[in-house]
């Protein structure tokens, strides 16, 4: 069953990881119930009647991306794919059904070519009211391996926290929807990896890096960033992911929202490291760092790199971030 | 001031890693003040008058452990050394002083010989009153290259949580340090490593792993374990973790508190399959899995690897568990 030229990972058989890997993320957490048969994440408790509900989801390898942010104040389902790999829309449309209170849905999407087919398909399916917002705010490129238009990572999760709450307010879908947009359109991101990930089916590494190179605007899945450069200090690299982020929408004479975010393989101290290199390059900028988050959030298996998601706020986005929440790897206020 | 040969790490000069860390860490959260000078971090909002504290800390490259869980319900301050380097008596007698509200301060020390050594020294330095725990869990191995008796891993995180929630409480420092030993004496870890850790100042793996080996109880300094293994499967690495924790204590019949802890370069994909292995082992074994922790909590920098922590509970210390906390790297109930 096992053999020893199988790639270093805590894995039985490739072929069953996703499946293995939910059933321990349900196991550890009781708040959350899994459709094993659909690979679809439920919150354990239901949203009340007549609440909009907020449904995100995509290929598996980004944890704690999506079924991570599922519960109070955020998702209310979230459909896992295989790895790297869309999820089905007999998937979308089961899980749009079962979290529909009456209020209709709404479909968190990050901008890949198989998410977005999917997610309309079922969007056409499914009896619910659905509205969609797509998630397309990295920077590095404009068309990439798996994307027409721009890649939609980080600012994902943090849309879903901020409209998660707005839905728990009670708001409409029209509503909910619209600010979903609105975040949508507020924010940037860039990332850099310093190594590729490895799929367990693939057991190669997905891109080639040499010992002194790095991917400056990789995707979360390795797709090819704006170049590959030679490896630089961690203050050159905060500028490298800060400058286009700033050169690409107006984020000074606002609050923002900041993450710092680790691709999976980088640990907490450099994850920190680099944050205070980024503050301080966006704080010369003029942006004021209202709230941050450091740490894993959005990432690409075993990838070691990080990226920088700079959110546009005010007084209402930021009243909604700071909102309770309780999910598996975001809990605040409650 | 920077080369290419230097290790693929987000970092600037080797020397300046853990400076320029805590300073990111800092500045990331609000809620805790760093002493650059003497590399202390402390609750920005100290404890009232009469009030039990509690210091910690050690070397660096276990983050988040300590300065990640300073804050309402754990810790008081965090001393942090130099990466897998203990801290000078004189930072530990600095901080002692600082958090001491006139009812005495527990110092809780993960046993290494260093660390021994150096809060020794400062508890015969400091004019408060000290209690010591010192936790030495881990059933890998009886010495160790920097330990007389057992390590000290990752019990150390829970034992924080659930002490620290007793101070909050009120409880006088006896009350306190007596809970302190129960729990230290209550729990048992064991860990395996993938792949080495690399210390930047060093730039080379602290020790060689062929592409088909693991190291199986290892420690979170890169120590010697029990053995040198073939890779194996998920299912088998759990049972090399669990049935020695297993025969070391008895926890059956109790509930249990189960951490599946990540070391640093093992994404969540990776630790929830492992925590499914681990709980259902545990499961059949007659424990009953009551309360869990998956993620990164106690790492050994970029290492690749996992450990296990099982803590037998009672009524008592699942409510102390339960309780509200506020730290960067541990949240709940406010």
């Amino acid at each position: 069953m096992w053999d020893a030229e199988t790639v270093k990972k805590f894995i039985n058989r490739p072929e069953d990881v996703v499946a293995e890997s939910l059933a321990g993320f349900a196991a550890a957490h009781p708040e959350v119930r899994l459709d094993a048969a659909s690979r679809v994440v439920y919150r354990a408790e239901p949203k009340p009647h007549g609440t909009v509900a907020l449904l995100s989801g995509g290929g598996t390898g980004h944890e704690p991306l999506h079924a991570g942010y599922v519960g109070f104040g955020m998702l209310d389902a979230a459909v896992a794919g295989e790895i790297f790999t869309s999820p089905t829309p007999d998937q979308i449309v089961a899980a749009t059904g079962a979290i529909d209170t009456g209020a209709g849905v709404l479909h968190i999407v990050k901008n890949y070519t198989g998410d977005v087919m999917n997610f309309d398909m079922a969007t056409e399916l499914t009896t619910s009211a659905v509205e969609t917002v797509i998630v397309a705010e990295d920077v590095a490129v404009e068309d990439s391996t798996f994307t027409a238009g721009r890649r939609g990572t980080g600012l994902t999760m943090l849309l879903e926290k901020i409209v998660g709450a707005a839905a728990e307010q009670g708001r409409d879908l029209a509503e909910v929807a619209a600010l979903a947009r609105r975040v949508a359109t507020s924010g940037r991101s860039m990332g850099v990896a310093l190594t590729s990930s490895t799929v367990p089916a693939s057991g190669r590494p997905t891109f080639a890096l040499s010992d002194s190179e790095m991917e400056v605007g990789v995707g979360i899945h390795g797709e090819p960033g704006r170049r590959r450069a030679p490896l630089a200090s961690a203050h050159e690299i905060a500028a490298m992911l800060v400058d286009p982020i700033l050169a690409d929408h107006e984020f000074g004479g606002s609050p923002a929202v900041v993450m710092l975010n680790g691709m999976g393989g980088t640990p907490l101290i450099e994850l920190y490291l680099m944050f205070g290199e980024v503050k301080s390059l966006l704080e010369k900028a003029g942006v004021t760092v209202a709230r941050t988050l450091v740490g894993n959030y959005v990432t690409s298996l075993d990838m070691a790199g990080c990226s920088v998601t700079v959110l546009r706020a005010d007084d209402e986005l930021l009243g909604l971030w700071d909102a309770p929440v309780n999910t598996p790897a975001l809990r605040w206020g409650i």
